[in-house]
């Protein structure tokens, strides 16, 4: 086989890539090791800021994301017992989305049927190669048959575990991280939300975040040590802790009712540096991770892979490399400035089991101060909604 | 002796506070260890936010700062080679005035020997007695002799090492520390400053601050670590360091000359809560001490003063002890913010020694992300400039 470029992983990042391409008449092919419909069962991010809004749309998937989701224009910063609200559309101009990932995904699969592009689902040890020279080339095994995928361009979004970042030599890449000491202990639910807009809150119990996938499907999230486990929390026992850690007037608005997901997540930063290795590019998770608080993995993923087709339009279209052989500074110049957000965000927000007693003081003076400026406000808020591509 | 205020301390908090409180015609005596040239031999800081600038105005004691003071509109942040101005006025319609504090404290002893008003220096053992009842006093040793004076309240203007912090009940007072892993060697030297306007720099060999006196006294820091001495450092091997730290075409503007003080002073963030002990009041550095990272100590005790003063003020003029009822919760939630903001200035700006790879870029990150937008510049030079009183 033959193709122009080949997409390791068909999550949203390589769905988004493929059907940028494919629009604009350059031949890809998708390859993911696991199925269709185990992709569509995996429960993500839900906020896209409106560039990622902009982007589902340039890539025709954008028509039911309009319909169903739901657009925000703020957020509550909940701590002291008040709510703070961030009007991000007051402060900025622009909104965000809430729309499942899985739903993105969903859209953007379809898409890619209606267009015809091929996808290869369960397509076993996938290999890329030679992605230093000038004709690489992509294996993997299929119905015990190996196949080999020719093509101009390799892109690797197949995230943080995927094949595509462990195939770059040692001393060619620079990782970058850090290790959150906590968790985030998440149901979803089909209750309505408690609010209409997310709830962000710091509580000396650890911080909350009560989030939302529809009117009628709610997501919400405690702050857990690292070492719990799913079995120690009852839906009671969970509700009981999340609605302590909320101002009075939401716990007593919350509606309860059984979980129909429980998971325990660690929250890590992490980059890789470059995102290039000769005419293979890492996209998305695959090249780095930020912490959920502020829900900026999917929308980094967006960014990538807008960074990443304009330098390919422009090689096949105008003969120019310049595209993606900046892609890489690019990316990461905004990479680093959402792993930074997000950092922040997620140190602002959560109570640090060694942070101290002056550490816990300033935690407090930011919230205090962030809450009363609007220069400060406004700076988180256009992080928030998603900083210019 | 009886009066109305005792001040403890005749520094710039003290003075400021007794010459606010005579105009207001309310009796008051200055006590102080030390002698006043003992005290205007101290080198300090030199920069001062408006609301200071208005606050010695207030006190009659501004006209030689506004004849001889510098009002800057703006400060460098120097890293990666280059400057990146902070357009103070164009941010927030504010400046911020260069007059050292050894200028502020002769003007406020000139103004308060001009009101005849009462200070006692050299006076040994101060002591501060009975706050916490109805009649307190403060005791003191001059020429052999024990003095008593009998007042209605105290004011512990008197730093970090005095006596007035120190005569709190262990149990009465909370402290909250923060001790940094490295110090500034500072410079005094009779040269034209390298620029007209600060420079705050950012370099892999550490921080370095280009500040001055006047238009011919440049006052010069680099960062150093905790074990380093003076004696280490001749003015030729200081003024090197120094220029390797900026920026080219700094460093190759920069005139040297020999300094004529030279010291090294660790930083520190420190807060002692509350702030009044039933009669007696903590004022500036007995309560708290920022890192010099951005001129915030002077400043501090300047609005200590103001919230003091005004409830003061309001006690003798319209028997309301509001004011001094609320003067501690009041000052404190400034004092954080500042301590915030003195911190969060000194952590982007400073090379530390364990914040690793990550940490590292993460300030990178944060330095990028802040000089590129209005919004967080503009959230930085509110608090240069000083948050409102």
């Amino acid at each position: 086989m033959r193709t122009q470029v080949t997409i390791i992983g068909s999550g949203p990042a390589g769905l988004l890539l493929g059907q940028l391409l494919t629009r604009a008449g350059i031949d890809n092919i998708i390859l993911d090791r696991v199925s269709k419909d185990y992709i569509l069962g995996r429960v993500r991010a839900g906020v896209l800021e409106w560039g990622s809004v902009g982007l589902l749309d340039e890539a025709g998937a954008g028509a039911r994301m309009h319909a169903e989701g739901l657009p925000h224009d703020g957020y509550s910063l909940a701590f002291d017992g008040r709510d703070h609200r961030i009007d991000l559309f007051a402060l900025t101009g622009k909104r965000v989305m809430v729309y499942g990932q899985t739903e993105v995904t969903r859209d953007l699969m379809d898409a890619r049927e209606a267009s015809g592009a091929q996808t290869i689902y369960e397509a076993g040890h996938v290999q890329p190669h030679d992605f230093d020279g000038e004709n690489p080339y992509v294996t993997y095994e299929k119905d015990g048959v190996t196949h080999r995928i020719d093509c101009d361009f390799i892109a690797g979004c197949d995230g943080f575990h995927g094949v595509s970042r462990k195939s770059v030599p040692e001393g060619a890449i620079q990782n970058f991280e850090k290790i959150y000491p906590f968790g985030w202990l998440g149901v979803l639910a089909e209750i309505p939300p408690v609010s209409h807009e997310l709830i962000y809150a710091n509580h000396p119990r650890g911080f909350a975040l009560c989030s939302m996938r529809s009117e009628t499907r709610s997501r919400y999230y405690v702050q857990c040590t690292l070492d719990d486990k799913v079995e120690n929390w009852s839906d009671e026992r969970f509700f009981d802790e999340l609605r302590r850690r909320l101002p009075a007037h939401h716990a007593e608005a919350m509606v309860v009712g059984p979980s129909f997901e429980k998971s325990i997540a660690p929250l890590r930063s992490f980059v890789a540096e470059p995102m290039r290795f000769g005419r293979m590019f890492l996209v998305g998770d695959a090249a780095h991770i930020v912490p959920p608080t502020g829900a900026k993995g999917l929308n980094l993923a967006a960014s990538d892979v807008h960074y990443l087709f304009e330098g390919l339009r422009d090689y096949y279209g105008d003969h120019s490399s310049a595209g993606i052989d900046t892609y890489s500074a690019r990316a990461l110049k905004r990479v680093w400035k959402s792993v930074r957000f997000s950092w922040s965000m997620t140190t602002l927000m959560h109570r640090f089991p060694d942070t101290g007693d002056f550490g816990q003081k300033i935690q407090e003076a930011e919230l205090d101060y962030l809450t009363h400026s609007v220069a400060a406000s406004t700076a988180m808020a256009e992080n928030y909604v998603g900083l210019p591509l």
